[in-house]
């Protein structure tokens, strides 16, 4: 920990609680879009998805050498994250290509701000290696353009994929709440502690999450 | 094309037609790969086999750059392939996590020899290109070792995985023969033309590649 001198014990849990949260929302995420490679429609779209797949697996082998620089094991941290995540992937089981790019979409949207909002509480080195690493390069703008083109196509389809889409969003703000709660160090970060955040600022939060998914649905045609 | 001064025509469309099927049998490698990781029975299996499907990927993505000092787009290259390589991947379905990681050592190593053979009839730049890449670099171990493991465990599934790796065998000889026939190109590289094989070499080559699918066989513990 010679990197932040900073970090407290109890920053220093929530950190790798966090970091493995984030592990294991991205190895289910690359395990998800890696099922949505095998529905695509042709070899155009599937090198693209898989493409994303491997770009968030790559993500996650940079949060293990984090969590490896702070003494923890990937697989462990991961661990008690496992049933709230596979829960939502259950909920969320698209039914066809498109549902799956627009869960994928909205969903690793959502799950990117999330996670970036809560970096906000931890020591500036962790915070930055996290904002850092869920910045938005634009990786999706594949889906957004596909989505656009689909529905421009047939009109039916914007108003089904805006209620999946809703449905998404409900069911990972259910997600990350279950995330926050199933660690005291978490919820600790989150309504109280020292530096954690008030239920204000945690309605704030979640105000500006919603923003953002808004945002992301205009992106690809879709009414919020 | 300045790199391969050497390069003639024919040689040019037999590296196409050579990397657009190497192109998709990692594409599809990597879809099967992912698939096994959610059959993974923990997180550390998990991530070990997303790993490995990422790292096909990497090449994949090698592959794709290569193609395009080439002048080639990676995506038109693949399509002749799919139906070979897709029907193998149909024939060949893993029921089970065991079945599936033995499906992905056996079936890799014999198409990593397959296309390491079929290049040395390229010039040289691209045969060594396409060596190197395929190089084994023990990735696999994972797999030999979790096998094994099993296999210790429960003396019944040595028959029932030496069986199914003997399927995997035939399938991917036939693919092989497939993929070796689907284009002219490569007909000819492997069968006539000024530096192509002649029979006698096709067979040395099928027997070099049944010799290294009986040592990777034993590698696994099972009977070939």
């Amino acid at each position: 920990m010679s990197e932040q001198p900073e970090s407290s014990h109890a920053n220093h849990v929530a950190v790798v609680d966090l970091l493995g949260a984030l592990s294991y929302a991205q190895l289910s995420g690359f395990g998800a879009l890696a099922g949505d490679a095998q529905l695509a429609p042709d070899l155009g779209a599937k090198s693209e998805v898989a493409r994303m797949a491997a770009m968030v697996f790559g993500q996650f082998e940079q949060v293990r050498a984090r969590l490896e620089s702070l003494g923890a094991d990937q697989v462990q941290t991961m661990a008690p994250f496992v049933d709230a995540i596979d829960s939502f992937h259950e909920r969320t089981r698209p039914s066809d290509w498109l549902e799956g790019i627009v869960k994928a979409y909205v969903g690793d949207g959502i799950a990117r701000d999330f996670y970036a909002e809560v970096a906000q509480y931890l020591d500036a080195g962790n915070r930055s290696f996290v904002v850092e690493l869920l910045r938005d390069e634009g990786q999706a703008s594949f889906i957004s353009t596909t989505v656009r083109t689909a529905i421009a196509a047939d009109s039916r389809l914007g108003g089904r994929l805006a209620l999946w889409a809703r449905r998404i969003m409900g069911e990972a703000i259910q997600q990350a709440q279950r995330v926050g709660v199933e660690r005291d160090s978490l919820t600790a970060l989150l309504v109280g502690g020292e530096h954690g955040a008030d239920l204000a600022e945690l309605g704030r939060m979640f105000a500006r999450i919603t923003d953002a998914h808004t945002r992301r649905m205009e992106n690809l045609g879709l009414t919020a």
